[in-house]
């Protein structure tokens, strides 16, 4: 046990909670970078990570620099005395070196590993070897329902009774707003389904972005749970309400490699639904030359996973494999693509029809893992029922005044004449992106010809609208490829 | 690209160079958690990694924080206007994604890889993925070649003329000195040998401590090779001199795991005798029921690994496997193995046995490398030349003042009567550092029963020596189960 002085950092840690030594007391007390070392005055304790350096302009020798975070919890300030002893590694350190070795782990320990996570006691370095032993050795089906549940355990949870309806795509295609024509057609069946989305992190809008074009959409959870009870479905963004919240953290360790480590995308989908209770639950997995999956073979693989997994945690899940080679509907971008929902619900007879017909398949699977006749999707739709509970909807969330679309356009047209056989989701999505989407919410493009189309040399194949005229000339300069005409 | 302006924080980033954005920028304009931004002034341009925060004390909006190093390299402080650009993932990041995914890396990729830990242009995330995936998927005979090649590649090199000697032992056994003795009796043969040695990093003494005990370690290249031409032989710390620097930067990232990547472990031994040109090697391999290498299997495998490795390289390299059950000498802790060293070299009738026999082993394996008569070894021991070696040795490399043994003692006295039957190599380092070793140099423990003596209850079985009174009493905590005598 050693004394040190207080220095306190103005900055926060961001996750994981530090304090800094100076070398030559590391030396000396026999502390090495990234020891755990356990810091208490004589009121209350606390176990940090140990980072070292040989800058005295950071730390002299005797003196420990703590970060506001950790003053904060302690309740200490510059000049403090603290006593630090040396504390081992948390148990899941020992559970994540097993599954380096190829050992397979069991719920306890995976509950360990989640909880070190979810608390940040693991550095990143230790988080990633998690992911990557998970990534490499691969989760076997009961590995992956542990870790769901591991997850779910860590997190909120919010109960419905009865059947309880969800669905989930895996990502990767433009618009593709299914859930926001989905959800309103279900409830108005008067069927349960509280929908949480996430906001885009790559894309030009996630469904909680263009939902929230027309409504509020970060609602307390007793407000979610009385909007279900009155009305049946909602659509809600999940991110703010804690739901398995070790998963974005396990996130933040895959996207620098941009690995998809299949089990832990099962486990983070089934976390999130099974945090809300779902019961009867519809997977969505595009396929495609620019989305996640790109072959028949990975998909089917995915689909038993998920099948597997859905089974084993008790939930009826379903998965079906859609086209994912160019956008869903013909906008991008919040506001484009609230617009495309809306002129389906209101069945407008210039909605993208790939939108409507894709919306209405999902739509009745779920009917049919529900047990009701799936005749009531079209139905519900074209009779105005699910526009309705839409409004419904949007006035108990709490309506927005619809943003403008972007005021800055550009036409981008076809430099030859012959049939559009390829679109790029992926740059797509960077020339929205450029352009201010998801944060400008009235930025993105407008689609005005998809595969298969014949065009002249001249035509329009697509309109670029930003909020201001820079994003629109940066936006420009990512038109190349973006379509293949031959 | 975007302007920002500077804001100066006053420490440094420690490995990586890393500037800080305000989350709301970094959702305005697109940037991720971890993306390389390039930062441009009018007159020098730096690519850095990103960080993002909420935390306004840190950051506002419109500013980028950048920690002193970043300054001082783009000559610029606070409130200098500076462009930030996207730039991409160096390559490097794309070939460990290749061997996360099971793929062979080449010479090419591998030096990419390398360049860029050298360079601090991978964060501990990417670093951590490259280890791991070394590690599970393993490295074949030519990576570990490659890999080898690629570090001594990015670090200095030193060169000597014709057959150039050199050891390592893997470690883990305290004390262990052979190389303080197999040196001087090998320069005496008229044979080169230019022996790097490390620090100690976990355990109480490395060969550049116990040596620093009798002269200075720390030498100019140029000084080195002077010595080395003059007397054929030295003792020197390799840390200092830049010789395949990424091997620290990998060991940092694999410590806090306790991994030992064999591959990795391999490429580390091989690549600083590289660097020194080192055309016959021998690698000692303790093995023992607390030291890296636990089996006679692994032993093999390991052994077999060194040769092949070597033969790829061009080097005479042989493997010997000894005995790693308990302390090879008497003393542990720098000045107390430096007098077992010269009690062997002064053929001290009280020299401890074991290290005489293992030097004298270990330099006769060396001799018949260098197709040199065996019975040269305890030749030119007992003849005192030898001694003399290590004399010149001293005398050229600058010799120290000896320093004290610790004045503080403790003796551990076996608590019944019986056999001693096992010693346990990391609770004996773990006592000796909690001492103070190797940073006081007079701290650590003198053995004076080994595993097979018979003791009597109350018999001293070591004493416990250190600089300090407070030192001495932490050591004494730990002395439980160093010992198992029945």
């Amino acid at each position: 046990m050693v004394d040190f002085r207080v220095e306190r950092l103005d900055i926060s840690t961001g996750q994981t909670l530090v304090a800094v030594m100076h070398k030559k007391d590391a030396d000396l007390y026999d502390f090495q970078h990234s020891d755990r070392i356990k810091l208490s005055t004589k009121k209350s304790s606390l176990t940090v990570i140990l980072d070292i350096t040989s800058d005295i302009t950071l730390v002299k020798p005797g003196t420990l620099a703590l970060f506001k975070d950790v003053c904060k919890i302690l309740h200490i300030r510059t000049g403090t005395k603290i006593q630090v002893t040396f504390s081992g590694k948390p148990d899941s350190v020992e559970f994540i070196r097993d599954k380096l070795n190829g050992n397979s782990l069991h719920y306890k320990e995976l509950l360990s590993i989640v909880k070190d996570i979810t608390a940040d006691r693991l550095t990143d370095i230790e988080k990633t070897y998690f992911v990557s032993a998970c990534y490499i050795h691969g989760l076997s089906s009961q590995e992956i329902v542990d870790l769901t549940k591991a997850m779910v355990a860590t997190g909120d949870k919010i109960s419905f009774r009865g059947v309880t309806l969800d669905k989930h795509c895996i990502g990767g295609v433009p618009n593709n707003r299914t859930s926001m024509i989905v959800v309103p057609i279900l409830a108005a069946a008067g069927l349960t389904i509280a929908k949480t989305s996430s906001r885009a992190i790559t894309s030009p809008a996630g469904t909680a972005d263009t939902m929230e074009c027309l409504a509020k959409v970060e609602l307390p959870q007793k407000k979610i749970l009385d909007i279900v009870k009155q009305v049946k479905g909602c659509l809600v963004h999940g991110g703010s309400m804690n739901l398995a919240p070790a998963d974005d953290k396990i996130i933040l360790v895959e996207s620098p490699m941009s690995i998809d480590a299949e089990g832990q995308l099962v486990a983070s989908v089934m976390a999130k639904k099974y945090s809300v209770s779902a019961t009867h639950v519809l997977i969505d997995i595009p396929m495609g030359p620019d989305v996640k999956v790109k072959s028949k073979r990975d998909a089917r693989r995915l689909q038993r996973l998920f099948e597997d997994v859905g089974q084993r945690l008790g939930m009826h899940v379903k998965v079906i494999v859609t086209d994912g080679s160019q956008p869903i509907g013909r906008g991008v971008g919040p506001l484009l693509e609230a617009e495309d929902v809306i002129a389906v619900l209101r069945n407008d007879p210039l909605a993208p029809q790939d939108l409507r017909d894709k919306s209405i398949l999902l739509t009745e699977h779920l009917l049919e893992l529900a047990g009701k006749p799936k005749d009531l999707a079209t139905e519900l739709l074209e009779s105005g029922a699910a526009w309705q509970k839409m409004k419904d909807i949007i006035a108990l969330q709490g309506p927005c005044r619809k943003p403008k679309l972007g005021q800055y356009r550009y036409n981008v047209r076809s430099s030859s004449e012959g049939k559009i056989i390829a679109i790029n989701n992926k740059i797509i999505s960077k020339i929205a992106r450029t352009a201010g989407a998801p944060l400008d919410k009235g930025a993105g493009i407008f689609i005005h010809r998809k595969i298969g189309s014949s065009v002249q040399k001249q035509d329009i194949l697509y309109t670029i609208y930003a909020e201001n005229e820079t994003k629109l000339n940066l936006a420009k300069k990512y038109v190349q490829g973006a379509y293949v005409v031959n």
